[in-house]
């Protein structure tokens, strides 16, 4: 039987480093199920290993056949949402992933290029969520841990299995939970980050082309 | 007919600086009337400006005799709530207050002393704060402006009238709707201030002493 | 008569965004001429423009035939000599540059890889530096403006026509006399700089391969 | 034998927290023995401890006799040249101090007021330092260790013993070698340090009173 709807496939990643909560799962959980410009919204979560992630995101996308993917990640001590421009071909792992694995300057995929652009429309995206009243921001780098890498196997794989749908990454704070442990450390309640990511999302479906704004940086 | 029960008084500030919101006023609006550990929350907001904070404050507390007095006040910028911990004598206004005046260098109540610690029990509120996963930390400094201005006029006023009260100063952050249009700039959702302004007052009227806690700087 | 020593390409910028001076082109000028483990500093001058830093570098290549090059750029508001990781094909100039333009996403060359990688040692440049006290960090994002426009330019040429040539980025951090205008804002000192990228330049010939070390992020 | 010349005491301190060096003795030993504005500098080093840098501060100034008095302190982590503007009557140690005590909460003076203002011309110093290109700024806090509580008994001395000399502090970065090995650390040069050491000094010596200038915060 068909789906009736198309779909946008969310996912978000286990804890990781000894912590007991990732807000990337629960931004998932809030949103999934909720129809966003008339997409459904499909979750999956990811495992935060090197081996794991890319199998399990292929897996998601073959399962439900999106029209559009958002990976979130969580990325302590930013302050703000982070949509992701570029996904790097690099593995630094500062910490060892959840299964033990702490590869040091090895590429995420051996052959495939050095980088990937995202391909949502993040200056879109980032007008809306402003305008909405959330913290975003543009970033130039997911670093270079399973976050990066699953967000270079998601491009990569696209790029050349479904290179009609397009998809991103985007990195959000901790939550007050997780920040109030940490000196100095920000943070960004649930509801603002979910309410972001919904804005986010509907933005991207609304725009098949980015906007053009000044977003960059001198250096 | 007499007050029954004993009260706490809880003052926010008018908007400044351009704005139209005050977290400082919302956080005293979501908890105007409750009940914590016994102690009604009796509310008031005082104006921004230097001439004005001070007789606003007195006429408050001559109203309402509380228990406690706590006032909040905002700090854009600054990414948790913040329990100030000394209130200078000293106004040196980087911008002009609501009623357009700019003092520089001068007191905030001459011949009174060169400053005021606060006698609120500021580390077993942060401990209880960040206990229930509220970002808080104690601060050393809370400026030259109306807000400090408020605070030393509060901590001389007790001192000199009311000696047996206890009162102090909190900062809080900007709402996620401030940030937004700030690049870089942290915030707090207004969930997570009200429920840490409340169980800090919680913790403030369960500890006639503070806890003895490592919570210096360096430098 | 035949040039008896190889030499390294260290290019500088010309200054920018209203400014007088550029420490890149200081740091550029204080090297000059010297010997590094038997090769000469070549020095040359880059415009901070889009259209004209990729010909002056493709020029200055052609001049001296390096066996390395290094391509210094301003970064201010940074503290630390950085050295950038990966050159992005974009373009998203914030200010304009030196001739006016003001080009917003879009390539820094058409039909180019998305990125490229240093192919400068850099974990065994920054181990030297911090091992001299030269106050040193890894940078997975060069921006977006003409420093960044020049790096990939610089790793597209290499690769393209003399493949078998190392090059790279390296930021440096404003100068005192800069810094002590903008509030808040960090600095180096010419001497630290110069010093830092000496040692920088030096390890990078020591060393073909990079040497193997965490220094990754975790997001 | 008189002196002929009046001078300024000039402190520094020993290293501590498990360093071998410290920045405030190495700019003490540079400008010791200078002549600034017709005053000698007349140099002294103090212990890190709680028990010991009050009793080393007055006997210093016993036996110099200074028309002004200047201590250096290390703090790490900061950009630029601090001047402090207040001294608390508050002990609050992060860390144990050289002798291994670590008092919390006590006071630096039994009986004394909470706090004192420097009586140094803390913005014309800022002003003089910033025209010579130094990066320096206004700091509202020297934290709760050992260079506050040298602060605080500096004027507490001064004011009780001899109220005509003027005295106050200025915290220092580290130096390139140290933050070198601290990540994200900023730092200043020792000769960028000591010049502005230097024209600090001076500009307090032509200034009985300071400017008048926008200095403050907002919070």
């Amino acid at each position: 039987m068909p789906r009736s709807a198309p779909c946008v496939l969310l996912t978000g990643f286990e804890p990781f480093g000894g912590d007991s909560i990732n807000p990337a799962m629960d931004v998932v959980r809030e949103l999934a199920g909720e129809r966003i410009a008339g997409h459904r919204i499909e979750p999956a979560t990811l495992p935060v290993t090197f081996d794991g992630a890319h199998a399990a995101l292929v897996a998601a996308i073959e399962r439900v056949s999106p029209a559009l993917v958002v990976c979130v990640g969580q990325a302590g001590g930013r302050a703000r949402i982070s949509l992701e421009r570029v996904a790097l071909n690099l593995v630094d792992a500062r910490i060892a992933d959840n299964a033990g694995a702490q590869p040091i300057d090895v590429p995420v995929i051996t052959g495939a290029p050095d980088a990937y652009f995202t391909t949502l429309p993040v200056k879109a995206m980032l007008q809306a969520m402003t305008a909405a009243g959330v913290p975003a921001e543009l970033s130039l780098t997911a670093g270079t841990y399973v976050c990066n890498a699953a967000f270079f196997a998601l491009r990569h794989t696209l790029q050349t299995r479904w290179p009609s749908v397009r998809g991103g990454f985007i990195h959000i704070p901790w939550l007050p939970e997780q920040a109030a442990r940490v000196p100095d450390a920000p943070c960004l309640a649930l509801e603002t980050m979910s309410k972001g990511i919904g804005i986010g999302i509907e933005a991207a479906l609304q725009h098949r082309e980015d906007i053009s704004a000044v977003g960059g940086t001198v250096c």
